[in-house]
Formats: C-alpha cells, sequence, structure tokens
C-alpha cells in the first residue's frame, strides 16, 4: 500500500496565487510538507486534520539536507497517505523537484506535478513590468545566483547573460549580485541598464526597488537582509507603479 | 468615467490552471476579451451576463491587429465596465502585453496585472521534466520562434540558445524548428540533444513527443499542423510518464 504525492506549485507567497487544482489537492491532502516561502497563508487551504510538515529550506539559512527531505517524502507516502508536496513557485524552476521525484520513483510512488506560478512571473507583474518585449526582449532567461556552497556557480554563461537584448532574471542571487554585476560589465553590459530587485514578492511584505545595475550593486554590497528576493535586468519597460523607491 | 481593467493569465488551457485571484476576477466581470487559446472551458468562470469579447489572436492564422485589440480594450473601459483581459499562459510572455498596457496609461485607464502559469512551465510539468536541474540546468531560456513576418527572428543570439547547459523553451516556434535546429548545429549543439515537443498542453488534445533536436527537425519539416506547440531543448531529465510517442 503505497499512497500518492501531489508536487503542488505553491506560487510566490500570495494564498490567491494558488491554483484551483493545487487548492484542491490541499483540501484533499493527508499530510503536506512544505518549504519556508510556502507556509503561512498558504496552508490555511489544508484540511484541519491534516499533518503540516515543515521541511524548510531557505536561501543563506541552515536547512535540512536535501536526502532528508526526500527520505522524509517517501515515509510519507509508504504509510499510504495521500501527500501534498508543497514547493514555493514552480517547483521546476529552482526547486529541486529532481531529487525528489528521483527517490519517489526509486520508491515505486506514483505522482503528479502541479506547476506553479514561477516567482519571476509574480515579480514582473507585480511591477508592471513584461518580461518580453516585441522588439528588445525577445528572450528571457532565469539563472540561479548560488550554488551548493552559496557563492556565484563558477561556470555562468557570461555572455548569454550579459546579452542586452534578453530580461534576465536571478533568482537567490541578491548577496552575490556586486560580484555578477563586475562581470556582466567585463563582458560588455552597461551598468546603466534598467535593474529591478523584488523582494518578498506578493507578500504584505512586497518591496520592488528600481535601479539599474551599477546602483543596485552599490546597495547590495553593503546589505546583510535574508529578505527573499529575484533580481531583473536588461531593457525593462518603464512602466509600473508601486515602487518603494 | 472610466472603468478597471484586470490583466489575468489564464495558464496553459487547462481551466483548473487558473488562480483563485483570476476566478474571483472572472465571476465579478462585466466584459471579458479573450484569445483563442484563454477561451472553452476557461470562459465557464464569467458571470452569465458578461459580454464575452474574442480578439482572437493565433500563430500562424489571419487576427485581429494588435491596435485594434488594443483600442478595443480602450472601448470596453470606457463605458465604465469592470473588464477581464484574459491572455493565455502569463500575459508578461511573449503576449503582447505591452501594447495594451500603453494604451491604458495613455488612456488613463487603471489596471491590474495578474500572473498565469506560463505554458512553458505546464509543458514541462506534463512532462515530468523539471526546467532547471542542480548541476546540469542551472540556466532556463524562452524564446520565440517567430517574428511579425512568422520567419525565425533575424536576431536570435544563437551562442546563448546552442548552451548545452541551459534548458531552452522556443515559443511559436514550430513551423521554424528545422532552420533553428540548423543553426544550433553550426554553434557546437549536437543533433542529438533531447527535445520535447509538446502540443495542446494540458488540454484534452495533449501529445508530448520525446525525440531529440535532430529527429524533431526531421518531423517538423513535412508539417503543416497549426496545434499550438513549445519546443523545448537542452539537458532534460529522463524522467516522465505519458508520452505519446
Amino acid at each position: 500500500m503505497s499512497g500518492f504525492v501531489s508536487f503542488i506549485g505553491s506560487g510566490p507567497g500570495d494564498p490567491e496565487l494558488l491554483t484551483l487544482k493545487a487548492v484542491d489537492r490541499m483540501q484533499r491532502a493527508e499530510a503536506v510538507l512544505f518549504d519556508d516561502l510556502s507556509s503561512g497563508p498558504i496552508l490555511e487551504h489544508a484540511s484541519k486534520t491534516a499533518d503540516l510538515v515543515g521541511v524548510g529550506k531557505r536561501a543563506g539559512r541552515p536547512s535540512p539536507k536535501q536526502d532528508h527531505v526526500s527520505r522524509l517524502l517517501v515515509d510519507y507516502a509508504m504509510t499510504g497517505q495521500r501527500v501534498v508536496r508543497l514547493k514555493s513557485g514552480d517547483g521546476g524552476m529552482f526547486g529541486r523537484l529532481e531529487e525528489e521525484l528521483v527517490a519517489l520513483r526509486e520508491a515505486g510512488i506514483e505522482y503528479e506535478i502541479i506547476p506553479g506560478i514561477p516567482s519571476a512571473v509574480a515579480a514582473a507583474s507585480a511591477a508592471g513590468i513584461p518580461l518580453t518585449r516585441r522588439l528588445t526582449a525577445r528572450r528571457v532567461q532565469f539563472v540561479t545566483g548560488h550554488d551548493v556552497s552559496g557563492e556565484l556557480p563558477p561556470d555562468l554563461n557570461l555572455p548569454a547573460l550579459a546579452d542586452s537584448q534578453a530580461s534576465t532574471v536571478v533568482f537567490m542571487g541578491k548577496r552575490t549580485f556586486p560580484l555578477l554585476a563586475a562581470k556582466l560589465a567585463e563582458h560588455g553590459l552597461s551598468p546603466d541598464t534598467p535593474a529591478l530587485l523584488a523582494e518578498a514578492v506578493s507578500t504584505p511584505d512586497q518591496k520592488l526597488t528600481r535601479l539599474t545595475i551599477g546602483t543596485l550593486a552599490e546597495k547590495l554590497a553593503g546589505e546583510r537582509s535574508r529578505t527573499p528576493a529575484l533580481v531583473l535586468y536588461g531593457p525593462l519597460a518603464e512602466m509600473g507603479a508601486g515602487y518603494d523607491d
């Protein structure tokens, strides 16, 4: 008797940005394993009788090892329960989904994957900035700003990231952005390129700050805040309201 | 007396992949302007008394000019109505959102933007393929496969697109893929690179076909089908079920 796991992308944080399908699975779940960023009001969609299990993984903080999370997921499913595995944003985008899928397949447990609103997409909507522009941004790219050790990944494709004709979103890259900005400049991208710092997107603490790559790098050089954040840069449209700075 | 426009990303087609916020706005709308790909069962969330206005734009078919759609949107909002503008996937990703935002701002009409599940994200979920992989795909990129004239855009960043360490999703690129595949090979990307053709994602007609860049280019060279499709390629994970070929 093995259970069933629904991987759910919970979106960026606003519980109203869950999909109808995600809410249905939450309501029917007997156990919900969640990350820090998919907690709070999102969990109110779960049944009162469901086990709510935090497996907090958050950039920059000590967190359970991925192996341990995968094993816990298998253990819950093996009891025959309907399990929901909540992942912030979309699980398939920088969510370490693959490791957990592999563990379930090896254990012979069935699963489904329900997509969620990627935090990058929610950030762009909140800022009023379309990620693609008809003539100036026909390519969008998403990249992680840190590797397992917390540093800027050594094997970034810098020419691709320094393309002035693409919109780029850096996940988990607030701390390493000053270094990335220097490398982008070396590869020819102007420090005057528009940039957006999007913190705590779609939550009551949301903060959007419009700068340039150069001024954002200066701002972040001395900063120690752990607020989850995305950095967008490229030929970003000028429209949009609701900025804090 | 001017109305209010809610831009809504309707997701890839499955009405259960709408967000709670999108459903709320649909239910309260007095007019809903929709594209072909955000029609069908999605419209059942609208009030029985709402005006449903098709402004069908679909790759490869004659469709209203963007100017005309923008003007129609302004005209509806100017009557003071609550207007929903539905766009398939996420409006900010290859959805021509910017042109409509500009038209509303020029007319002094307020709006909000509600993000949707991008079709690329839904395709990856359906195929069981995470778009990022911890060591082999730290970058994901989305690109359009056709420009205004329907041809492969002349200014693609081919070295970025030929990166074997990134997952790439080509929107509206079924017809031009054989040409793109040839250019990728010229830039050093192996024709044996895994590829996925994802057609009519999340609808009853969904079809997922796993190939390589080379075999997909051959398959598409003779094809004339107009089914909306995405092409994914890169170091795609092997997992996933439900393929048709």
